[in-house]
């Protein structure tokens, strides 16, 4: 039960990350000494992935409250907590889809507010602390995702997934992967099918690379490709992470999760999505109120950095969609695996992780 | 109710045609001077479109007329029909899926079969007309097409289309295209969402390039995307080509087709196929019978020339996928648009044709 790679750590004052932007060509660290470069690194998806982030925005708070220690006098706490009001307000603004991203910065927030007034380098070290503590909860809730999901996968053990929601997702075991990783470790037969899931190509680039590091049998498939390989009976269930869960159980997840889950059904597939507790949000009645970011054409009209549609050509790129809960046969948390109807084990799910 | 472009032509004796792996970004012209070259061309889809790669392949097959009466004595019209039978043997092989390559083929050798035992040159000056007249017939059936077609168009006109079935895709007018060329015509309302269609990208490179010379308002996506903007209410209809439709109607055409046709029954969107009758396969009783070409896996890990996934990543490349009869809302022929049940009217279509 342990990664060949960390996604994002803590480094003598620095918040270090791989740059996802250049997997699987090049395995390139990027090094964010403030605040800014935190925030650049997540809205340019230089690191992705609903808890990935919430754990570098919990590191880019603990690098705020370093800074501000370091200028403050002892007895100026409220600097402290100013400047940590800012990162949040800064770090928060990136992604507006992953709530994790939010939970993560008001975790630290929280943890440095509820300490003051103490010192400021008390408060910086506690911000680290929580940041540290977030991390390892991270690698902890997946690997519980992984013990409950693991019996979810039938026999034959050929599962879809999309995007990426592994290691590189998370701190490091994943949430839609964590049940496949399991039941590889465990032995059982494993084949997974990755839609390379454009435009960002997470699958072919990220999760790809993933399976290939773990060994575990793959085969990569064009998005166009997942009703096909469903038609000819080729894939026992669908398992993907999400960026948003909301009170009803609806799910916001990279945009072609809909599609799959409308797929599933069609074929009598069972939909799985797999997520932490962080990523449920139980103050949105339903999916219609999730924010669903908007990210540039450009990243519609190039693939991979080279330009693939004529100059002119106008691009939508919704980056996430939502699927209904109906669609969703079962959802895989730390805490357990739940069942529709959603409201009521979401909110326990909730409660007990608070 | 011209095109800004040719697909393909015959020219001083070679048989020249838009390089279409370099669209957009590079407008070139193959000239094919042996019948081997104009395989590789179809193979390597140079020339791609079931109704376009039969009118390369017809012009093949005068090609291979022209070098056999150039060398043959004046009686010798055997040697002419043998190169020719070789010829169709070589060009059919090519690409499995779609129908119009034998079709036409077929029709070339059956007109010199005809004419035997003419001399050499009658039967290479007929190979060619016959291969001048299926393009010709081919541009009428695709104005046909457009003419049928164009009456399905909801009155807001927002369309969706997959991969390239116009003008590239044809002798020049298109068939999906057709409909949507012929309200624009008419300055009705029209918008077209384009599938980028991965791996091949003809929908991002071709079709998004073909609406832009017409001038017709287009949004390229993602093929990830096609649910999420079906959920949102932003498409009226689906409008696809077909590489081959068999007896009972069920629909061979570029892979991501049928989860498209999935995705419009989900959302109670019609699902049209336009097709000229020389797509229709009456030998064959149903679509699991269609051979489904598979190619290079290179194709799914790299895009447009550049590697997207990890070495050592398998992949896999069905180019084609069935829909069954029973999504598809209708059939727009040259002849009319055809409703379910549609083994009566697709004999009807093609009796009508011969």
């Amino acid at each position: 039960m342990s990664s060949a790679f960390r996604t994002v750590w803590w480094e003598a004052g620095q918040v270090c990350l791989i740059d996802q932007r250049l997997l699987p060509n090049e395995t390139s660290v990027v090094r964010c000494t403030t605040v800014e470069e935190v925030a650049r690194a997540i809205r340019t998806m230089q690191i992705r992935g609903a808890p990935a982030i919430g754990c570098a925005a919990a590191y880019g708070m603990a690098l705020a409250a370093h800074h501000a220690a370091s200028t403050a006098t002892d007895g100026d706490h409220q600097q402290v907590y100013d400047q940590l009001a800012a990162a949040k307000t800064i770090l928060d603004a990136q992604r507006p889809t992953a709530v994790n991203l939010s939970w993560a910065t008001r975790r630290v927030q929280e943890k440095v507010r509820r300490l003051i007034p103490a010192a400021p380098n008390t408060l910086a070290r506690a911000a680290l602390e929580e940041a540290h503590a977030i991390l390892a909860e991270d690698l902890a809730m997946c690997y519980a995702i992984g013990r409950h999901g693991v019996a979810l996968i039938p026999p034959r053990g050929h599962v879809l997934t999309h995007c990426n929601a592994g290691g590189l997702a998370t701190a490091g075991y994943g949430t839609a992967l964590a049940p496949i990783r399991m039941a590889h470790e465990q032995g059982r037969p494993i084949h997974v099918y990755v839609d390379e899931t454009r435009p960002f190509l997470q699958g072919a680039r990220l999760t790809a690379w993933e399976l290939l590091q773990e060994r575990i049998p793959m085969t990569l498939i064009t998005d166009t490709m997942a009703g096909h390989f469903m038609q000819r009976g080729a894939i026992d269930c669908v398992i993907v992470g999400a960026d948003r869960i909301v009170a009803n159980g609806d799910v916001a997840n990279k945009i072609g999760t809909y599609s799959l889950a409308v797929l599933a059904r069609a074929h009598g597939i069972p939909f799985y999505v797999a997520a932490p507790s962080s990523t449920i949000d139980l103050s949105l009645p339903n999916g219609e109120a999730i924010p669903i970011e908007e990210r540039s054409p450009d990243e519609v009209t190039t693939c991979f950095g080279r330009r693939i549609a004529p100059e002119g050509a106008v691009a939508a790129h919704p980056a996430f969609d939502v699927t209904p809960s109906h669609l969703v046969t079962a959802i895989i948390t730390e805490c357990g695996v739940i069942y529709p109807p959603f409201e009521e084990p979401l909110r326990r799910v909730v409660a007990g992780s608070e």
